[in-house]
């Protein structure tokens, strides 16, 4: 692949529109991709070629090679130009195993034979804005001061936390300021710190959603708390079993219960904080996901109803990369000392320059960009996989799909172990995770599906190919049944 | 300040050396920014005008300001050309006290009053190199893998631990490869997960050096564990009084001591491994600055001579910046299971992206070419150092002045209490930890002074005005002594 221009992309100017010129490019170069006429490692044109071929302004080429740049599809490289990095139609180079939620203990790779794989938990990791991240680095780079790179504030950068304050106020309704603000590792961390804290007063248990994540709740266990099982039902958390276990303190998802993608219905949520009231009880509040809901706005976060009986917790696992390990903790005044000295005995904080990248991309608009970015996109990929189902899994009932990056299937009529079906999926080499592996109390059996990181073409194909296998269980288990 | 060439240097291109352009620029500008000339947000010239001005071609040019830059004095800003930053007589914008060694909870801001802060542990982040580090980062950005940025192996990347196994094994003599090595969030946190691993072991008691980093202690407090000092003479840990403790696991410094600065001598480290395999015990080797040595090559780790009986652990925070929040940890392989675990269970993981530009920066060579630059400069004014407290407070002894950040004042003849004369200093605007800060057992009165953050010039008038404390406090003592 040379630079010869436009022929690599047979474009031509006349068959561009008058108007949006820059999104006609950057829609012709995502095809040349998407049909592997651009493979991984294309030299684009340079800017100022491709403007000239065209007969365009020089500052459409440029804007487009940022968009696509910001899609994770090109980068530039110094001395190389703009190349070709990502593939919209083939699976990321090498797909990890996704930890659900706030990562189990599972395996972190994929296994072999897999070639979908929808496992929930992770977003889109070919969008992650790399151009917005280099420019918001070179930023911070060239005006932290000395102090910045020190042994800085166990509860975080000030810049960061005062950035979290501001967009936690606006777009979930939290009471907070800057300094009641913990950046942590993730909402891992957050848990592991709440653990801990709960742990040095006394506490023995903690009450979880089930079903729920399993990696929330191995991690609870690992810390020493006995996790108690609290069913779900299309209102969210069931308060009356939860006030009828000894435990004191809850962990749960209302913005979008993981796994079933309900809301805590508003009934529930007063029953809930009536309960923590009442008991002195702790509400931990992990908003893994609530950036991404495609119906309507996320109903606000539990904190702002009783910021003194909830922890509020929440990440960029799901709206950058989960590798950035970047997230915040927004605890009751009565705990946030005893936190605040768990993150320093932890790690001592955690590190500045991704902080301060953070705090920079929310001020200067380029996170809320990339959001805009991915929820378009998720919101057809998640429309893909809901027509694949009704086509190819009639009888499935699909729930949880109103927001977030996966949706539950569940057969409300029975049916094979949901473990069963999975493995058969994964002979047909789509990885999914059984609904079993994060409950424990019995119910339906189930399939947690995420769609954040595949195109409608093959999250169509991987249905179809789903549905087979499930239809071959199904087939299977009612032939054997005379005789088992 | 404008950009009118070479005016504001006033250069002139007869005072060059034949040869050595390079060179002479970069100390030219150093020497305008040290003596004011160049205030920090002073713009250079264009590399290209200068060039011209000066009659040397632009490489040279280019050259001298991405030393600069590799220095922290300079930055390249997109649009703006390159920026004078750093200051290299003025203290840094807004210096934090600095937790020794691997940090305790002392305040992390300088006390008002204080304008020159000589806690020890911290390097001179004036120096960080920003542009190496954004160079690494761009490069980073443009070839990590969609999956590199997911939910990684808790261990940590595999780029950097096959870097960091190849640097230990070459410059500390371990003996490692990457599957062992665990990345962690600085040695703050290998002293976090070994003391878990150990409590749920059944151990309550760990035995530390004394004197001994405040911050270690603390740490290793906070996990559960009773902390037993044993004595450090001028061979380092006396093993015979380790042995007489209950304790099984030991934490120490053998490359150079904190905060005495003695090297473990050979026939101790013969004792220590002698004592560590009859007890089946562990050794912890917080490996903090051996890195930084003047005299000669580091000792070779502890754990080239027993890796079964050896947690090694070192980090970023002496040769980068603390603020980074990144390190290593070499376990014995009985304890990697258990400590990957832990690591898993505290966070997930540490995050990807500084993990790959360390990566970056060990392979290509920018790291070993930055820990030579602040070597020199820091032997520079340890030189310094030593030479003003000849002359300001002769009577005192210096230990520890042949590695590391930092060097000990101990006063053999007695004295005031060190708490006091570090009272007396911070009055005069200098700020040390007194040496009982980090000791628990008797001993001399002390001062422990970090020199790698300021000038030799500023350092000489700090020392000074150290030496007429101090002076005064002895002095008081003496005038108070018939009465009391």
């Amino acid at each position: 692949m040379g630079r010869e221009g436009t022929d690599f992309l047979q474009l031509h100017r006349r068959a561009a529109p008058r108007g949006g010129l820059t999104a006609w490019l950057v829609a012709e170069v995502r095809g040349a991709v998407a049909e592997g006429r651009l493979a991984a490692g294309a030299v684009l044109p340079p800017t100022r070629t491709l403007a000239q071929d065209l007969g365009v302004s020089r500052g459409v080429v440029v804007e487009a090679y940022r968009r696509l740049a910001d899609e994770g599809l090109v980068v530039s490289r110094v001395g190389a130009g703009t190349v070709v990095v990502g593939s919209v139609t083939g699976p990321p180079p090498a797909p990890v195993v996704a930890p659900a939620a706030t990562g189990p203990l599972l395996p972190a790779r994929t296994p072999a034979g897999v070639d979908v794989d929808l496992s929930p938990g992770v977003p889109d990791l070919a969008a992650f804005p790399r151009a917005a991240w280099l420019r918001a680095e070179r930023a911070v780079l060239a005006t932290a001061g000395a102090a910045d790179l020190g042994y800085g504030d166990p509860r975080g950068s000030a810049r960061l936390r005062t950035e979290l304050a501001a967009r936690l106020a606006r777009t979930r309704g939290l009471r907070v300021d800057a300094g009641q603000v913990v950046v942590v590792s993730g909402v891992a961390q957050s848990l592991a710190l709440v653990a801990q804290v709960l742990r040095a007063r006394g506490a023995a248990t903690v009450a979880m959603e089930d079903p729920g994540s399993r990696g929330a709740r191995d991690q609870l266990a690992h810390w020493g708390l006995e996790v108690l099982p609290v069913p779900v039902d299309d209102d969210g958390l069931r308060v009356a079993e939860l006030a009828a276990t000894p435990a004191r303190a809850a962990v749960l998802t209302p913005a979008h219960q993981f796994p079933t993608g309900v809301v805590l219905a508003p009934h529930r949520r007063r029953e809930l904080l009536a309960w923590a009231r009442a008991a002195d009880g702790l509400v931990v509040e992990d908003d893994y996901d609530a950036e991404h809901r495609y119906d309507r706005a996320p109903v606000p976060a539990l904190q702002a109803s009783a910021p003194e009986h909830v922890v509020h917790t929440g990440s960029t696992s799901k709206t950058l990369a989960p590798g950035m390990r970047l997230g915040w903790l927004v605890p009751p005044p009565a705990l946030h000392a005893d936190l605040v000295a768990a993150k320093h005995a932890s790690d001592l904080g955690s590190p500045v320059l991704p902080q301060l990248v953070l705090a920079e991309l929310l001020a200067g608009g380029a996170h809320d960009r990339h959001l805009r970015l991915v929820r378009t996109r998720q919101r057809a990929r998640r429309d893909a996989v809901v027509a694949a189902l009704a086509r190819h899994l009639p009888s499935a009932r699909v729930e949880g799909a109103a927001a977030g990056l996966h949706l539950l299937v569940t057969f409300p009529d029975g049916g094979p172990d949901d473990v069963e079906l999975a493995a058969r999926a994964r002979e047909a080499g789509v990885l999914v995770h059984p609904l079993s592996w994060h409950r424990r109390l019995p119910g339906p059996p189930g399939l947690v599906l995420g769609y954040a990181a595949h195109t409608p073409d093959r999250l169509t194909e991987a249905v179809a190919r789903l549905g087979r296998a499930v239809g071959g269980a199904r087939l299977g288990r009612v032939l054997a049944a005379p005789g088992g």
